[in-house]
C-alpha cells in the first residue's frame, strides 16, 4: 500500500476512535451517571471522566498528529505549528476543567483529594503538559528563543508528547477502573463489578477504545514513513516563527 | 555532554530505577501483605504484583534496550540478538506466572476472572507480548525468514513494543490503584487508602518509580543519537541468521 493512503487510513481511524471515545465517555455519563450539573453532587463528577478523556486523550492525540495529515505538508509549516499549538491548549485546558469538577466535587463532600495512585499519575500527565506547552511555545514560537535552545529541546518535546499520553491513558483505565469499584458494589438490588453488569461492559469499552486511541496515534506518531516530507521540515522545526518560510 | 556519556548515564538510571520497582514490589508484599505461598490464599495473589512488575515491566525494559548499550556496539550483533530475544522470553515467562497466580487464587477461592479494566489491559498486554515475541523471533531470528517480511515487521515490531510498555504501566498503575482499594477498606482498626496509610504511601510510591522507570526506557529507545551507530546496523536487522555478520 502506498504511505499516503495507509496513512491517510490510519489518520481516519485515528479520528473515528477519537469520537468514539468522546460519545462513549458522554454517554456513560449520561445514560449510566445520571448527567451532568455543576452543583458540586456526582452529577458535577460526571464531567471529570468526559473532560479527561475529551482534553487529556482525544484533543491531544488529534493535535499530536497535525504534522501528519498529507494536507498540511508542502505548504508553509507556520499556520500548522500555530494549530498544533492552539489544540494542545485547548487539550489543556479541558484537562483543567476537568480536574477542577473532580476537586469541587471532592471539597465541596469532605472527600479527600490526591491519594489514590490514579490521581498521582493524572495530576503529573496534566502538569507535565502543562511544562510541555510552556516550552514548545518558548522553544517553537517566540522569535527570540535561539537555536541552540530549540535543537535541545526537540529530541525532549518528541518524547515527553509520546509519555504525556502514556501517562493519560494509564490515569483513564485506572480511573475508570476506580469509578466501577466504587459504585457498583453490588448493593442496592445492583449487581457488583464482578458480575460486569451493562455499566461495567459500557465503561470496560470505554477503557478499550481509549486504549485502541493511545496506540493508533503513537502508531503514526513513530513511522519515519509517515512524517512531514517537506525538505524544509528539519531546517524549519529549528526557524523562530519571523524567519518561518513563507511559501 | 557527549552522546555515550550522557546515554551511559541515562542507562545505569534505567537499572537502578529498574531495580528498585522490583525491591518495593517485594518489599510491598513481605512486609505489608504478609510473604509468599502457594497454596491458593492471598499469600499466593503477593507473586502477582512481584512477578508482573519483574516481568512485564523490568525485565522487558532491560531487554528492550539491550541494543543502546554502547559495550554491545561495534561487534556482531547475532549475540545481542539472542541476549534481546532471551531476556524478552524470560520475562514472558515471569508474566505467564506471575498471571497463573491471580487466577489460580481467583478459582480456588470463587472469584470471577477477567471482570476489570485492570485485567483487560494487563491481559492483552501479555497476549501481544506473546505474539510480538513470536513474530520477532519468526521475523529476525529464524534464518528461513525473507527479507521483505523483515521489512514490513521491523516498524511494527518498535512500535509494538513501546506500546506493549505503556499498556504495562497502565496495567500496572491500575493494578496497584485496585488493590489498595480492596484492602484498604478502613475496617478493623487500619486506616482507609483515603487518609494514605503507610501501605498507601509505599504502593503509590512504587507506582511512581514505575512510571519512571517506563519513561526513562521511552526517553532511550526514542533518542535516535543513541541507537547502535554500526554502519552494518540497518541491514543486520535485516540479515537472517546464517547470513549474520561474524566480526
Amino acid at each position: 500500500m502506498r504511505p499516503v493512503l495507509s496513512l491517510s487510513l490510519c489518520l481516519l481511524l485515528c479520528f473515528a476512535l477519537g469520537l468514539a471515545c468522546v460519545l462513549l465517555a458522554c454517554l456513560w455519563s449520561s445514560r449510566f451517571r445520571g448527567g451532568f450539573q455543576w452543583d458540586g453532587s456526582g452529577l458535577e463528577f460526571n464531567w471529570h471522566p468526559v473532560l479527561m478523556t475529551s482534553g487529556l486523550v482525544v484533543m491531544y492525540g488529534y493535535a499530536s498528529v497535525v504534522y501528519r495529515v498529507p494536507l498540511t505538508w508542502g505548504r508553509s509549516k507556520l499556520p500548522w505549528k500555530l494549530l498544533h499549538s492552539g489544540l494542545m491548549l485547548l487539550a489543556l485546558l479541558l484537562s483543567v476543567v476537568g480536574l477542577c469538577a473532580v476537586f469541587d466535587v471532592h471539597n465541596k463532600n469532605n472527600i479527600p483529594n490526591l491519594y489514590s495512585l490514579h490521581s498521582w499519575v493524572g495530576l503529573s500527565a496534566v502538569l507535565l503538559f502543562a511544562v510541555q506547552w510552556v516550552a514548545g511555545f518558548a522553544g517553537f514560537l517566540l522569535p527570540c528563543s535561539p537555536v541552540s535552545f530549540r535543537k535541545l529541546l526537540k529530541p525532549l518535546h518528541v518524547w515527553l508528547g509520546g509519555s504525556i499520553l502514556s501517562l493519560s491513558i494509564a490515569a483513564c483505565v485506572s480511573g475508570i477502573n476506580e469509578k466501577l469499584i466504587f459504585v457498583l458494589k453490588g448493593d442496592n438490588h445492583t449487581q457488583p463489578y464482578s458480575k460486569l453488569p451493562p455499566e461495567a461492559l459500557f465503561a470496560n469499552s470505554l477503557g478499550v477504545v481509549i486504549v485502541a486511541f493511545g496506540l493508533v496515534v503513537l502508531r503514526i506518531l513513530t513511522n519515519k514513513k509517515w512524517q512531514r516530507p517537506d525538505p524544509q521540515a528539519q531546517d524549519a522545526a529549528y526557524t523562530p516563527l519571523n524567519q518561518e518560510e513563507n511559501d
